[in-house]
């Protein structure tokens, strides 16, 4: 017999991670298994209370897809990109959704009914990867999570560090090479506008623009304008050579980067995640593993690991659904 | 009527700041108050006994320059270049000193017959400053010390913090210009390739030998084998061209290290020291504030001081006066 659903528990847990573009949502068992997810776009150019509600939605569609009523949640987790007071549940700063102190655990509240928990986005995958890959509980870990942009995430003395204005962790806008190209953040040289997605894709139009060959054109055109990370990955495995030269030194950019965090925090783990890590992990991280090991100090490199992350974009719904669960503990 | 010798107590610390090139050491009395110093050459070049017994001599050399002896002393603190594991007072790599695995705690207690503390020599600044100078003892701090080459040190909640292999910190080999000037290191582009003293006297020096004109030619003859950072600053004041660039370079380099600092570590405050600094402070301070504050992300650099430390090379020996008094307290 089906126990009556008035019964049943609220021990569901939300994870919902908050991008510029989208926004993802995951319905998660207490032991933190994945039930089933949602996708919405962002819409980031409408007014912030539009915007809670698509989060809101994406979260009732997530347990919709699951069978389930939002009575069935214990909490929700909400990952967003910015400066995040974790305390007070606000957005103090978001240039990518253009959002300046937006309290949105309290908007989320009043929405959803169940107490919901926020905190920054690379800080949440952290926390994901945290809890449920990294088995050692390892003491100091960095975090860099590589997609569009580059975000990244400090765990010192096993706690998530976010400095004195929630910021820290901006890892992405390490400049690493003074003079070098224009960053969205108005500097040039940041690690984010020399090997994220977008400096990635962006260095292979204007090489194909400047007259260069590529198998990439012959999948999708001249203009490359659906250019994927699946795509990269073909022409790699395809000994494509300028896309393998574009990814040689957005790898070494990226093993530099490293190895100033090794050089700075000599942490005991390096972790690398995002969705760039994902679709090209094995294809790339070799190479990164090797740059920055040949980059770091000597002394200092030892007994630190580097890794990919196996969770791929999973990382933020978890984390969220870890928050959700340490919040209502 | 005096006390008689053998009734008074041990009470005053040594530290000691234990160069590549000299060894400073300074007496303290239980308050913190200098009373005297000695400065010997390391002689690194000899084995490590030797400069061990040379460490030993300035000590005593700096005790008696106060008209005391050994048996006044409580304890003696030392900081030491390279990775220094403070809790076995053992010096685990010194690249300056070319010393691997050198139980310096144990070797100096030996010879001295009082307890000795070490730390890395960074850090000991660091501890001096946070002792003596940053009355509002802040949270997070990050500490930079331009001198020869460049230092840094991390406090994180209060406490040094010292990676899992005590080599974090590691500030000066921060790769800020990929594909930039070769370090000592081995690596290209360092923060310490581009803004040390040695970088700055180095491209001074080239482009003399490029036919640049330069009043500095005039105070030390054309091959500058004399140059010091006095030098720099008479240069300076007399508005010499070249000098000024090659110092407005420098300021910009350092600058966008600390930017990145702040963007990474969100501390509370940033401390500028150092010989360098000491020595040429009020001239290019507010040049690297002033970009350090241009590149720092929006929101991240609010509330965050950054000042220079007025004890110059007195850092050292404070820090070291201040671990003596605690490991014996």
């Amino acid at each position: 017999m089906l126990m009556p659903e008035a019964n049943k528990k609220a021990e569901h847990y939300v994870g919902v991670d908050l991008g510029g573009t989208k926004i993802y949502a995951g319905v998660f068992r207490p032991s933190l298994e994945l039930l089933g997810t949602a996708r919405l776009s962002t819409k980031a150019e409408r007014a912030p209370g539009e915007v809670i509600n698509r989060i809101a939605r994406a979260v009732t569609d997530a347990i919709d897809e699951c069978d389930l009523s939002i009575d069935r949640i214990k909490a929700v987790g909400v990952g967003a990109p910015g400066a995040v007071d974790a305390q007070t549940g606000s957005v103090i700063f978001a240039p990518n959704l253009k959002w300046k102190n937006i309290p949105l655990k309290k908007e989320l509240e009043e929405r959803l009914g169940v107490p919901v928990f926020i905190e920054n986005d690379a800080n949440i995958q952290m926390i994901g990867i945290y809890e449920c890959e990294l088995e050692s509980k390892p003491r100091h870990v960095v975090g860099i999570f590589i997609g569009t942009g580059i975000g990244g995430a400090i765990i010192i003395n096993r706690e998530m560090y976010s400095g004195i204005n929630h910021a820290a962790g901006e890892i992405g806008h390490m400049v690493i090479k003074v003079g070098g190209p224009k960053c969205g953040c108005g500097n040039n040289g940041c690690f984010e506008a020399l090997a994220s997605r977008t400096a990635i894709f962006r260095e292979i139009q204007a090489a194909v623009k400047g007259g260069e060959k590529t198998v990439l054109t012959e999948m999708l055109g001249k203009d490359l304008e659906d250019l994927r990370s699946r795509h990269i990955r073909k022409a790699l495995r395809q000994g494509d050579e300028l896309v393998q030269r574009v990814m040689d030194r957005a790898a070494e950019y990226t093993g530099i980067a490293v190895a100033n965090l090794m050089n700075l925090l000599n942490p005991e783990v390096v972790v690398l995640g995002g969705g760039l890590i994902e679709a090209l992990g094995e294809l790339v991280v070799p190479d990164i593993v090797k740059t920055a090991r040949a980059h770091a100090l000597r002394g200092t490199a030892e007994g630190i690991q580097i890794q990919a992350s196996v969770l791929g974009d999973r990382a933020g719904i978890l984390g969220g659904a870890v928050i959700a669960r340490r919040g209502t503990k």
